[in-house]
């Protein structure tokens, strides 16, 4: 497949602006270090942003659905119909990231990336090579060029959503069946085993999430995937989905345009993780909004280094998580900006310090 | 001292309303429990209103300032001058917790309960008893009046700022020496060892933080509070604050009024915790904000079973780290309310069940 354009240079984040943004923050009226996080979030979208007025206000939500053929092998608590029915939620407003979108003033675009459905849903973007992906527990998820349309599909909707300049980029996802592809494509790209890898989904019982696992790791083997960290093209072609496909090429169109990105749950960490692989310039682009219930969400936040921000047990998607987390960027951003210094407010600094 | 109104009843939450906010949760358009710990969130405010549509969209905050004798004793990296200082930097607006309430669009209020201040500052409310409390490592740090002034203060300002309905008060506080006489109250009320209590505050080093756990150690020794968990009106008298008296009377009068508490960190916690000793109807309205970087927080927090919505390794008070997680109590509630149900939305539910 093509690859130019996925592995062209991203953007590089400001060190001058770094540098001016942390020392702005030990000028600010609070203990040196006291906010924590929030201090970290405000000096990384300054670096990001290259400004010294960082900024959250606009965001964009962009969600991409998909199916999976491996639904034929029980491994989702949900019938593959959800997707749809699901994606008519969204439209309608009345989803958990519909009503987080509006609650946030973010937009919200919502793209089937390669869900079952037939016909055209109005307020879904249209953009996916085929319904759905095959079996992967029988043969390839998808081909190199299906692969590659659900790449450029994610670049297309940063090109389509970030064309007015957004402050960062929310990324959800949808698909039943798409924790057993993420797990997968994680296992293969981490060289671990899948059961490290492999919760619950939307609610598997224990039985369930054993037998999904012994799925996973049957495929793996079919591939060639089981014994070392495999190429991310081949991992996603051979187990990924077209919704993951589409957040990668997102991620990398966003970081190669200088847009930061606020990562969801498992799926879009999975996502993240083949997109670094294939192109290491993503990862400063990318910050983590919480840490989930589902069980290879850790293993593949340490792989990537990753520290979230938020550990409220959710386990959702749809890029709610993030959602969830905006508030917590924009409040740090407000801080940074419009705090008053230890010399503006003449208050002493430690020990008795004049003015500092 | 009069005891009567601390120990009156405190409004009891609505069983039905959990019950039917539990019921809502469920037969909304997401697997069973998915959204964690924001479900509950929307549940637990829409037993504390007793309402089926909970909501945080008008939060007052109050901010009780206080100084403390025991600085002579050199437990704070930053003079008592500070407290002064910082008072004027709420008023003007500059400080993080000013800069948060604009944002979030909830008044602040900054109550004067007993600075080191001469003059009435604008802005700021003045109800002190006294200027300071005593230096507890010599003497008690307040009378048994100064006492119940303090615990009244926090009730005139709940009644003074809840007059008109809100649906959350954020209590914060600022006084240099306050996580000395914090950790000693924590330690008297819990019979635990005053190291495990005490903590960097603004900023101490570990031969700083040493030597402020061996002052209260000692003072703890010298006012009988050493040997096990102490009535909590005598902890508040001896080694207490006049904003930790004012907080902790806030909270019994929130309570009381059926106003749900966000509680901010090591301090205010220490209030909470002296606040259920003496009221323990007070309990279901605390909503712990977040885990703070003070060390003896986590005691504090176990001791009151607190789980915390956020942990960003803040250090700051002020109320800010519980102003950060008001975003998330609002979205908490416009996603209870807001959200379509599976049978609204024509969605399937589990393993292809009909609409539930």
């Amino acid at each position: 497949m093509e690859k130019s354009w996925i592995e062209a240079p991203c953007r590089k984040p400001s060190p001058q602006h770094r540098a001016s943004a942390e020392a702005r923050q030990s000028s600010l009226t609070k203990p040196a270090g006291s906010l924590g996080i929030i201090e970290t979030l405000a000096v990384r979208l300054a670096e990001l942003q290259a400004t010294e007025t960082p900024r959250a206000t606009r965001a964009s939500i962009v969600l991409f659905a998909g199916d999976h053929g491996i639904t034929a092998q029980g491994v989702s608590a949900y019938p593959s119909s959800v997707t749809g029915q699901m994606l008519h939620n969204f439209a309608a407003g009345g989803a958990a990231i519909a009503v987080l979108a509006r609650e946030l003033g973010a937009p919200l675009t919502v793209v089937d990336a390669g869900t079952l459905a037939t016909e055209p849903i109005q307020g879904v973007v249209d953009d996916k090579p085929r319904r759905g992906t095959r079996d992967f527990s029988r043969q390839a998820a998808l081909t190199g060029d299906e692969l590659a349309f659900a790449l450029a599909s994610g670049r297309r909707a940063v090109e389509r959503d970030c064309r007015d300049e957004v402050d960062v980029l929310i990324l959800g996802e949808m698909g039943i069946g798409n924790t057993t592809s993420a797990a997968a494509v994680a296992a293969a790209l981490l060289g671990a085993r899948p059961a490290d890898l492999t919760g619950a989904g939307t609610g598997l019982d224990a039985a369930g999430v054993g037998h999904k696992a012994r799925v996973i790791d049957t495929a793996l083997r079919l591939h060639g995937l089981d014994s070392a960290s495999a190429p991310p093209l081949v991992a996603l072609q051979c187990v990924g989905g077209l919704e993951i496909g589409a957040l990668t090429g997102a991620i990398i169109a966003a970081a190669q345009a200088g847009v930061p990105i606020l990562v969801d749950g498992f799926i879009v960490s999975v996502a993240a993780l083949a997109a670094v692989r294939i192109n290491a310039g993503c990862a400063p682009w990318l910050l983590f909004s919480h840490r989930s219930q589902e069980r290879g969400h850790r293993v593949v936040l340490d792989a990537l280094a990753a520290e979230p921000i938020l550990d409220l047990k959710l386990r959702l998607g749809e890029g709610s998580g993030a959602a969830l987390a905006l508030p917590l960027l924009r409040l740090a951003c407000a801080l940074h900006v419009q705090m008053a210094t230890f010399e503006e407010a003449s208050v002493s600094g430690p020990a008795g310090a004049a003015s500092c």
